[in-house]
């Protein structure tokens, strides 16, 4: 499954000593003849722009979208390295177009890992020419495996849908991300590949939307990264397809790898899926879904299994947006636990066996208006802490 | 020392039973003859305002600026309690205005605690007669550890002044607060006195300018609260003052209750004093310091003593003001660390003791402009997320 599960497509991934561990920490995703097709991507906003992300637009800007390989490192984020990093990118480029016989700007390039090393060079540049000659149709879950840093699962997804003429096309995905996750992206990337037909501009507008609804909507610490990207590769060779099933799929594809990332969140024991209605707006709505999700305070109490509506209705009073004590409402598991500036009853044991799942849902309706937003996110746990207290 | 410091002043605390564990959880604060005089107030900008918050609101705003007394209880917010919650606000200022001999507007309520559980108002009833009984010019420990949540010590200041005509004037201080705290303030409670000559504009104005530079500059956890306040009776019993000096002490004694907070916040192994400079402006320089200081993943590197200079780019990078990676300067312990894109040597064995402190200094110089600002911030601890993850 995966990426490689589009007819079309190879990937590979090895170990190549980025990590001192010895897990893999290579990987490549290309067309089978090293041939481009279409390719869309959207990065992160943070200005601490990684080396391997300015790259990427550079080759995307002078293709005009086009693209053959994505070559990815996992260990080290090439970031904040400057001019030396900008190099080594654009070397890891270099190399896989003369394993795969396409020109450089055709390859694109992602890093993750620790921020603020020198990438270990020698030992990408003599691996990439094997992994390029490991390429194969069955390659995606190896690929998956070598960009994980501390995810603890590989992440995949494939969804199938109908051409236009009556056939199948596909799109594959994977993906890394465990901590360092919110809006707008921040530490996660993902490679969706498809045979669908689309011209860039199509695969950019679906991209955007689908990581809108999607990886846009899962937050785990606030914190955003340097190298976040999201890329799709489309070859065509299905042929022509329904712009809007084409969009929900896609976007079905990257809310399965965000969901996954939740799931598999550094540390965390809960994945909540927090719904706001009744905002004035919709980005009202955001505002207080977001702010609320990243209060530490707030994924203290889910750590706890707490369903703890106190700290809720503070949040949202807190977030700048319209509100009235009066007339707000939270739900946990579907029960109503506070309305009308009262605590309601419910029934304790349905709510206790809700919030010990590993799944929590909260809904909290601000009674101000139609504006809704949905995320999802994870809570605090020791393990989080001892998973970042130290880089090393 | 304390409130009880400024001749004119008398405090008090007990235990009335708010709080299961018996602990003192009833405070008073009051002029000694119950006459009333200049009072100020800064609260919460949570929307999900208590009921304590708005009855002080009232009645300040009822009497022009006036009060002879403050009672306050700690264990229970009253917050999230609506209309219930504003009548039992109400009475404990009836109460207290029979027992010291003023008008009910003349009172000022300030609770903390849990949110959204009833007042046991027949407990604080009875209580209320028999605490300003014991009212005395030495009461005001006593009432700093009544006002006590997850704080571990009581906090009190004491700052002294020369009038205009020679004599000595003095600014005294209680306050709590343990989390939830962040700049524009977020549970805490502080109540000052002082016998500096002062009309309401003049008290108002000295207060907020110096919550701005205390309080407002302290994060723990990005939390506001519903019932933060901020209290300052001036009895003018010492005579005029220079505005300028009487600013300046007010400041150093909000400042002084403010680092108490952060050096006794839940859980905390470090107080982080960061600064930053050299941003567009004043705004985008605190905009910056305050993203950092709630970091999530920054917090955890404070906890593991890991002076990771990567995150905190990253975090400027992320802030949304103007930035360029090529300018920044990151100091710890007065050791750059990181400047012209490339990790910089330090003396390790000085580095690593500075860190290992229980204070940090933490210096971003972002090379934009003449911009900065000063935060006080902690780490994020097991012990943290083990006071927030159950109510009970």
């Amino acid at each position: 499954m995966s990426v490689t599960a589009v007819p079309g497509f190879v990937a590979a991934g090895t170990a190549c000593g980025v990590k001192a561990s010895g897990a893999d920490d290579l990987a490549m995703v290309a067309t089978a003849d090293g041939s481009p097709v279409i390719a869309a991507g959207v990065f992160t906003s943070n200005k601490m722009t990684a080396p391997p992300v300015l790259v990427t637009r550079k080759h995307l800007a002078a293709t005009g979208g086009r693209a053959a390989a994505v070559v990815l490192n996992s260990g080290n984020a090439n970031a904040a390295t400057g001019a030396a990093g900008m190099a080594d990118a654009e070397m890891m480029c270099v190399l896989t177009a003369e394993a795969i016989g396409c020109t450089p700007d055709e390859v694109l390039v992602c890093s993750t890992g620790l921020i603020g090393f020198p990438l270990p060079m020698d030992r990408i540049v003599s691996a990439i020419p094997t992994l390029a000659g490991d390429l194969s149709d069955d390659g995606g879950p190896a690929a998956a495996r070598a960009i994980m840093t501390t995810d603890t699962v590989p992440r995949t997804t494939t969804v199938t849908g109908t051409t236009l003429d009556g056939g199948t096309f596909t799109i594959g995905g994977v993906a890394k991300g465990a901590a360092m996750l919110e809006p707008n992206m921040a530490t996660m990337l993902a490679v969706l590949t498809t045979d669908a037909l689309l011209d860039a501009p199509a695969a950019t507008g679906a991209l955007r939307a689908a990581v809108g609804v999607s990886f846009n909507c899962l937050t785990v610490d606030g914190a955003e990264s340097t190298n976040d990207t999201v890329l799709l590769l489309a070859s065509g060779a299905a042929g022509p397809v329904a712009a809007d099933q084409f969009d929900g799929l896609l976007a079905d594809a990257c809310r399965d790898l965000a969901v996954q990332m939740a799931d598999d969140a550094e540390g965390s024991t809960k994945t909540v899926f927090l719904t706001v209605t009744g905002a004035a707006t919709d980005t009202e709505a955001a505002k207080g879904a977001r702010d609320t999700a990243n209060c530490q305070l707030v994924k203290c109490s889910w750590y706890g299994e707490d369903p703890y509506w106190g700290r809720i209705a503070a949040e949202m009073g807190a977030a700048g947006i319209a509100f009235d004590p009066a007339t707000i409402t939270i739900a946990y598991g579907g029960q109503v636990v506070y309305a009308a500036e009262q605590v309601q009853p419910v029934d304790e044991m349905a709510l206790t066996a809700h919030m010990a799942g590993r799944r929590i849902d909260l809904e909290v309706d601000l009674g101000q208006g139609d504006g809704s937003a949905w995320i999802v996110t994870t809570d605090l746990s020791h393990a989080y802490i001892d998973e970042n207290m130290r880089t090393s």
